[in-house]
Parts: C-alpha cells; sequence; structure tokens
C-alpha cells in the first residue's frame, strides 16, 4: 500500500535552510545541514554518481539508503525544481543535472502557467501541476503503482502535506547546529505525535534522525 | 571551576511551555513536556521525597542525577519563582514546598521591589535581586564556593544568559512532541554550536537529550 513520506533535514532549531536565492538556491546553510547526508556512500554514489566512492556507511548511510528505496513518484514545490528563480526560462530543466536522482514521474506544483513534462535519461519524467495538492498527490500515487510517494520539499510543500494530514511517515535529519532563521518546519504542526509514532536515533555524526509514522487506524 | 550550567525540558519544536497562568502554573503542556525527567527514581526520589520509590533508572534518571550533581547556588527568574503570580503577596515563599530541591542559595531576578531573603529548612536561601546578569551572577559564583551555578529557568532567563555568552553547559532534554505554541528556547542563538560541543543521546522514553559544553579556550 502506498505510503506518503517526507525526508528533510533540518537543524536543531528547526529550520530547513532559508529562501533559495540565485547565490544559494537551496538557501544558506545548506551544505552545514546536509553535510552528514553528503558524506554518505549513497549519497556519493546515487547523487553525485561517483561509482564506487568511499564514504559513510553508518546510521547516516541507511537513512540516505531508505530515502530512494520503494519511491514510485515525487512531488515537489516549484522553488525546489528552480522555478521561482527561472522564472521566464521555458527552456529551465531544473538544478537536477542530465540524470536526476529520482528514476520515477515528477509532479511539479506550481501556480505559473503549466508547462509541457520534461523527459530525462534516467526514468525521470517533469509533470507541472497547478491543482490542489490534494489532487496532485492522487494523480501521484496513482503514477507509484503502488510504490511510495515522496513530497521532495522544499519545507513549505512538505508542511502544507503535514498540515493537511496526508503524510504518512516523516523522517527529519536534524543537525546539531543552530541557524537562528529560515524557513521553520514545525510552526503549526502541534499534535502530529498524536497521530504518528515517533522514534529517534542518534547517528555517529551527531545527527538526530526523527521519524514520525502513522499509527494504523483502528477501525 | 564553577561553570555556569542550564538544563531545561523542551519539546520537539524548541517550546519550554507557555508563560505561568494560575490554573497552569508552569505553562500549558508541562507535564507532557516533562513526563520522562518525572517518571525517572531520581525524581520522585530527590524531588517528590519519596524514599526508596521506583521510577526509571535508564538515561533519562543519568540526566536527572546529573541535574543535581556539584550545584552550589541557583539563579531563576521572577516567573520561576511565582513572583508574577504573587506580585502582592509579601508572604509568598515560592511554589517549592517547605524543602525546596536547591539546598543551596537561590537568587531570584525581579524588577520589582527588593524582599527580605527566605531561609528554609533545608538549606535553601532565596535572595531577590534586581542588578544586571552579570552582577548576580558573580554574586551567585562567589556564593558557589567552587561549585557550579545553575540558571534553572524559565526559558526567558535562561535565553538571557545563554546570548550574554554566560552559559558554560546547556542540557535540554527534547520530548518527542510537538506543541505549536509557547516560549520557544533557541531565537536568536545562532551560533551557540561554534562555541560549544554538542553532544546527543537518546533515552529509553524517547526522549532525546542534547548536551552543548563550551569548548576550553585555546590561550
Amino acid at each position: 500500500m502506498t505510503r506518503v513520506r517526507v525526508d528533510l533535514n533540518i537543524s536543531l532549531d528547526g529550520y530547513a535552510a532559508g529562501e533559495p536565492t540565485a547565490e544559494h538556491p537551496m538557501g544558506l546553510d545548506w551544505d552545514r545541514l546536509t553535510a552528514a547526508y553528503a558524506a554518505t556512500r549513497t549519497f556519493r554514489r546515487r547523487v553525485l554518481g561517483e561509482t564506487g566512492a568511499d564514504g559513510t556507511t553508518g546510521v547516516d548511510d541507511a537513512y540516505a539508503a531508505a530515502y530512494f528505496e520503494g519511491i514510485g513518484a515525487e512531488v515537489m514545490g516549484a522553488a525546489m525544481f528552480g522555478l521561482h528563480s527561472h522564472p521566464h526560462d521555458p527552456d529551465w530543466q531544473g538544478w537536477w543535472g542530465d540524470e536526476p536522482p529520482f528514476g520515477c514521474p515528477v509532479y511539479v506544483l506550481t501556480h505559473t502557467a503549466p508547462r509541457p513534462p520534461i523527459s530525462m535519461a534516467n526514468g525521470t519524467t517533469f509533470h507541472f501541476r497547478s491543482g490542489s495538492i490534494e489532487g496532485v498527490l492522487a494523480e501521484a500515487v496513482e503514477a507509484a503503482g503502488g510504490a511510495d510517494v515522496r513530497v521532495g520539499g522544499g519545507v513549505g510543500t512538505a508542511r502544507a502535506f503535514l498540515r493537511a494530514g496526508l503524510v504518512d511517515q516523516l523522517h527529519v535529519g536534524i543537525a546539531p547546529i543552530l541557524i537562528g532563521g529560515g524557513a521553520r518546519l514545525w510552526d503549526d504542526l502541534r499534535g502530529l505525535d498524536r497521530t504518528h509514532q515517533v522514534r529517534s536515533e542518534v547517528a555517529e555524526s551527531g545527527t538526530v534522525h526523527v521519524t514520525f509514522t502513522r499509527e494504523a487506524a483502528t477501525a
């Protein structure tokens, strides 16, 4: 059965980096927020494409590997695709390179005029949708064919799905740093710990991995 | 050498409970925030005075025991003593009972007219001070006689000392709950992870214990 998953790196004070800018497309502090993830063997091999690369193989890597497992479709916000930074470039194909690390249909949420889909080399096709998040999610679930749907981000998109009660599993990798500003994940999410079970684990890097999993409904 | 320590229970979204009210003197959600701490053997024996009581003896209890070790003086805000709830009662002695769990001089920060000190049964004496936090801390350090000084709270007082760079060790017990509002600990503390080393540990209860320890100065 398809689960809807969210997977983010945040700081101890709850920020998933700032708004993207041209100079820092993923926001200031992104490197520090994702340092432990970027050091994993999974990231280096799977995202950077460094075949046979070394990298950490501990707790962080287990979560990095799980990130890619069982995903049949992805939903992301316009900013994560870079539409906000390239609003007038009809040829913009995102900043994920020629072989985006998705390998599945990706639904990009946008309020601007729809664009034709973009098919990439490795099975990734970007679709642009301006409907409700519930409607786009339904389409993604259909496309996933029984596998999971990941709501990839950014944090505003993730929060919209979380607040709507659409997320079955939320994993956050909490870097032990205090950023002091940016896009907060936790606002308005009071009670998520009542509908979801919470499990925490500390990685060798000091990253605290916290996972919220929706409890099975009692019929 | 005296260290200045702060020790708080917060939620995953960074709240140390709301402002105290008559009905909830320690703020709404206090019970949930402190449930793991209140379940420890140390709390039951040391704070509740239940001699020989049971209680958890795992990771949470180790931190609960450390909370009481080596403290020679305490500093707390007026709200934590209850002055804000009882501003017109000159006989108010705090809500810590006849045997407050301090056993040392306690300096209560207040902007209202100074009160005479209150000496309790077990070596606890409450002093009321309206000077700068640096000045009150200096007096507390002197009184501690080489032992540590704890800045007990509430969160506003703790943040004032943290922002002024006066805290050598910050321990937070992070309950895996999302409160969604109240008094935030983390605002304006960017960079604390650069002056302090951060260590994290997950307790059997699911509480995540994070400790910031000031790195030794390199002369």
